[in-house]
């Protein structure tokens, strides 16, 4: 996985430097390396001036379990570089968004080249990261204030806790998979009822994929479940976002363009 | 299983009336009636001074969603009311406690007659509801103050929202059925990082049955995984539960012993 990208940044963006940290190769239960190795390890590339990026290599689970430790200990130049990933990972955006970083963002990562068609969201990563290419966005950014984007249950089990950022006034962007529909039903209704998402502009929703069948049939579509809690708690229903667990996922950049480093 | 329970509870208990409402029969997509017709027929019993308590029939998922509309319409008779169930019921049992009503309990219901067994789970329940027989109670609840008991995913969904209580101070008791180990640390990373939460005077761990396979394996058993999260936020571990998603769970009065009516 890491050769494929490597290859295939040196092909496009020859100027490009990744560095692959050797705790992504480490294995320890669910994780790839204990707690300590991997807070050490992200807080080892935050900290380090001469990366200009930190991009996830892939979601599953852990990015909240080392939150707290990492966000404890990171300097500037942690805060003058660029994140990117999706999924598990909007966990620790969102404590970073919620510290203040100002250049985080929602989109494809290194894993991502093993889907089908995922040269191109690898390629469309490498883009951003490189030019902030407009045309790697989610295309209601360029319209939007302040936008986020976050996997529904990963943003779901953050309510609540201190990684939870302020989005007053934000476009609130979510996607799903592999969640039964009534769990993405139970997810809204808990996000929905939050005090603080009620703040929100607007939700769009993004792609909900590999559903699992619900027994009996749940009764509605996820685009009616979406529609039904926004309605209940006053929060616009802004339509689609293009952002999901597939090789179309564009990107997000937190806070929207006026936040975007260029 | 109406006829069953209602068999059951002639032989043993011949003074009391079970009313199953008709309700309970409906179906509409996954839930047992549309949800006004639920909340009705949640608001008609518990209104009704008649019925010295309402029993939650099964769990699954739907009682969150009906919750804010059933809270607002309830009147003195409802707060003279016992209330018994567990497992998805933990949303509204939740928002009850929240609302100060003193007469909850999370149980078996009238559904767990379906289980091997399931005979002395809808007993004990039958036996707490007539005479708060001290032998259904979970066997710390006796030597604890103030106690409460949860799913642990159905809690997790509550948190940050209208429907969370206060928990100062008291034993917060939880159990999981169905989930992926790395989805118990993730729920439990996620109740113990809320500031609320954390003011509990410790947490207990019930069963967590039915764990489908983690790949690759989680690394860390339940009692491990919550012994850590009870470490990490400063709340005392207080060791096992009798309770779970199974014919010995046990009863949990919530408030404790102080709150229970006899």
């Amino acid at each position: 996985m890491a050769e494929g990208v490597t290859a295939l940044a040196a092909r496009h963006h020859p100027s490009v430097a990744l560095h692959f940290h050797p705790q992504c190769f480490l294995s320890a239960g669910h994780f790839a390396g204990r707690d300590d190795q991997r807070a050490a390890a992200f807080i080892e590339v935050a900290n380090d001036p001469s990366f200009d990026a930190l991009w996830f290599g892939r979601g599953g689970y852990g990015s909240g379990r080392i939150a707290e430790e990492v966000l404890g200990k990171l300097n500037d130049a942690a805060r003058d570089k660029a994140y990117l990933g999706y999924s598990d990972a909007g966990a620790m955006l969102a404590g970073l968004y919620a510290s203040g970083f100002l250049s985080i963002a929602h989109g494809p990562m290194p894993a991502d080249i093993t889907r089908a068609g995922g040269e191109a969201a690898v390629m469309r990563a490498l883009d951003y990261l490189m030019t902030r290419s407009t045309e790697a966005l989610e295309p209601s950014v360029a319209s939007s204030g302040k936008v986020v984007a976050f996997n529904l249950m990963t943003f779901s089990q953050i309510i609540g806790t201190p990684l939870q950022p302020d989005l007053t006034d934000h476009v609130l962007m979510l996607e799903e998979v592999s969640e039964y529909m009534y769990r993405i039903d139970r997810s809204l209704l808990h996000i929905t009822s939050n005090k603080a998402v009620q703040r929100v502009a607007g939700i769009r929703l993004g792609r909900c994929s590999a559903i699992p069948d619900n027994d009996p049939p749940f009764g509605q579509t996820e685009v009616e479940i979406v529609q039904h809690w926004c309605k209940r708690s006053s929060i616009p229903y802004l339509g689609r976002a293009d952002i999901g667990h597939d090789a179309d996922n564009k990107i997000v950049p937190f806070g929207g363009l006026g936040q975007a480093r260029t």
